[in-house]
């Protein structure tokens, strides 16, 4: 099944391959892993990227360490979490990967592993199927979406979160275009979305983030759908920076303002969105383009990865179990509950 | 006077001097312009540009056809008003030349044409000390400001328009910090405004289009300070791609926002910001920087050179008559009959 789909992590033999996003849209390069420090490395320089495919990776790195090094797994963890503060997926993950491992006997640690690293994958691709059901059911025939950053088949196990809305919509041929914001500073929508879909022959136009304000103006977008890294229980989310201007900007043009996630990025023990600490990332990805210096030296900048976007600015928030709106503490916990609850059955 | 002010246009013997501004912040390159068809591609190419300084840059380029081609006076108007459709300025300036010229013998042209764009540069370095003084004094003890595009020295003859207020202001010691919006795609903010601001010892962060939001959301930003290309009758104004954004965010933070232009840039012939003409600016903007491609090759992309923000979302508009809040019109029609005025003193 997964052989047949788009999807920026694969196992190996030899072991996890990784397509490198840093080198899209220009070049299609795949990353050999063959150490957990390798796919720890990876994570941070964010050769894959987008919450969901992080906690996949994350995973086959476990089962990289599990068959490795079986006896160094308590690093491997310990590695693996300390990549990226601000996903929760990837802790969610790490937590399934040891829950999993906890009363294993020695000789069935590799095996284990594997099958569950390969479960969370099989299990994500299935979960943004579901959102792509729940979320093109909101969109209206002909839809003209705006989305920022990727949050597509690279960003998960396949099909995509927000990402994958657009793709059910359009495999339902309810979608008339998508305007991907370029997504400052790491162009995750430039680079990588517009690749996708393109990939898929799905009608798109790359917008500077600046232009998403006169697109809508010119009425020309009928609902703005964008991933979360983090939701906390009262309906805040985190993503990546610029979400919340957009979200500001649909509000004002009367505009659908929809998030999509999994379940695993509800974080109920978040009770609002100032709870979440938002990651710093280098300056460098501000002041340059590849070797190309946009900001005089000496100059300081800000690099936020994420901003928070609040509750009341959202129409619906969509995960894999269904559609939440206001007050989303109740649906939330509902949808939260409901996917422990298939996932114990399944386990 | 001119010979002590940071100007990107410089008469000289052997020609029009322009800073390139498309090297900085990394290289301070002058391009010698040795005909006006030189001056005009330069206007095309962006080396120069902001609309107070294309319309100097052509002032100089009539008066370099006066000295060299004296016969073909008409075409070089013409050539020098193809160059950019949006840039009111432009027209202004030439309009100004054309009527300088009309009634002067044939012996005189040359010397006429150069006093008077000497004059017109002169004049607009008046004018931006003018604006900064009017627009400082809106600004609370202390601002942070936030600014989009370039609007300072090398934008005008000197100084600056919205840039010029950031600048009196910190000469009059209230000003405590400045954050640069990048400006995609032409990154004007990031390689102009932060290069001009560490010149001149500013504190500034250069932020990515996408953070503006977010630095409103944190309490950082007291006022948002624009310039403008053209100002409708009604207060609408045109100004670089982002700029409308902006406006609603500020808006919804209860941020104030100012726009800073001079009279010459009020255009009371458009009644609203629907009558102006939004120039389309080259793909490759958007989807290179440098010879680094950014979008996949095939994939459209969106380029309008500005955007229209209405009148209703701005505090005040600036000009070097003074203050002119809604409504608008009055006061902007009263800005446009003083400055004609006084320039017919001068005349």
């Amino acid at each position: 099944m997964l052989e047949d789909v788009l999807t920026p992590v694969r196992w190996k033999d030899d072991g996890v391959h990784l397509l490198d996003q840093r080198k899209l849209p220009v070049q299609e390069v795949w990353l050999v892993c063959e150490t957990w420090q390798a796919v720890a490395d990876a994570i941070t320089q964010m050769v894959v990227r987008g919450a969901p495919a992080i906690g996949i990776t994350a995973a086959y790195g476990v089962a990289l360490a599990a068959k490795h090094a079986p006896d160094g797994l308590a690093q491997a963890f310990d590695g693996l979490a300390a990549t990226r503060p601000t996903a929760v997926n990837l802790f969610w993950a790490l937590n399934r990967m040891r829950a999993a491992l906890a009363d294993v006997p020695a000789g069935s640690v590799e095996a284990t592993a594997l099958a569950e690293a390969q479960a969370v994958h099989l299990e994500d691709l299935a979960m943004c199927r579901a959102m792509g059901d729940h979320g093109a059911a909101l969109l209206p025939d002909g839809a003209r979406v705006l989305t920022h950053c990727n949050t597509g088949a690279l960003a998960t196990g396949g099909h995509g979160t927000a990402l994958g809305v657009v793709r059910t919509a359009y495999q339902q041929g309810r979608l008339a275009h998508v305007w991907v914001d370029e997504t400052r500073p790491f162009l995750q929508g430039a680079r990588l979305t517009a690749w996708e879909l393109s990939q898929d022959g799905i009608p798109a136009t790359v917008l500077t983030d600046s232009m998403a304000a006169w697109c809508m103006a010119r009425g020309e977008v009928d609902a703005v759908i964008v991933g979360t890294d983090r939701v906390a229980a009262n309906g805040d989310i985190a993503n990546k920076i610029g979400t919340y201007g957009l979200a500001v900007l649909a509000r004002h043009h009367g505009v659908p303002f929809y998030v999509v996630g999994p379940t695993s990025t509800v974080d109920l023990a978040c009770a609002t969105g100032a709870d979440i600490p938002i990651e710093r990332r280098p300056d460098r990805e501000v002041t340059h383009v590849g070797d190309i210096r946009l900001v005089p030296a000496g100059v300081p900048v800000a690099n936020p990865a994420f901003d928070v976007t609040p509750g009341d600015l959202i129409t619906a928030i969509v995960t894999e179990q269904g559609v939440a709106t206001a007050p989303f503490a109740p649906t939330l916990t509902a949808h939260v509950a409901q996917a422990g609850h298939q996932r114990s059955t399944i386990d």
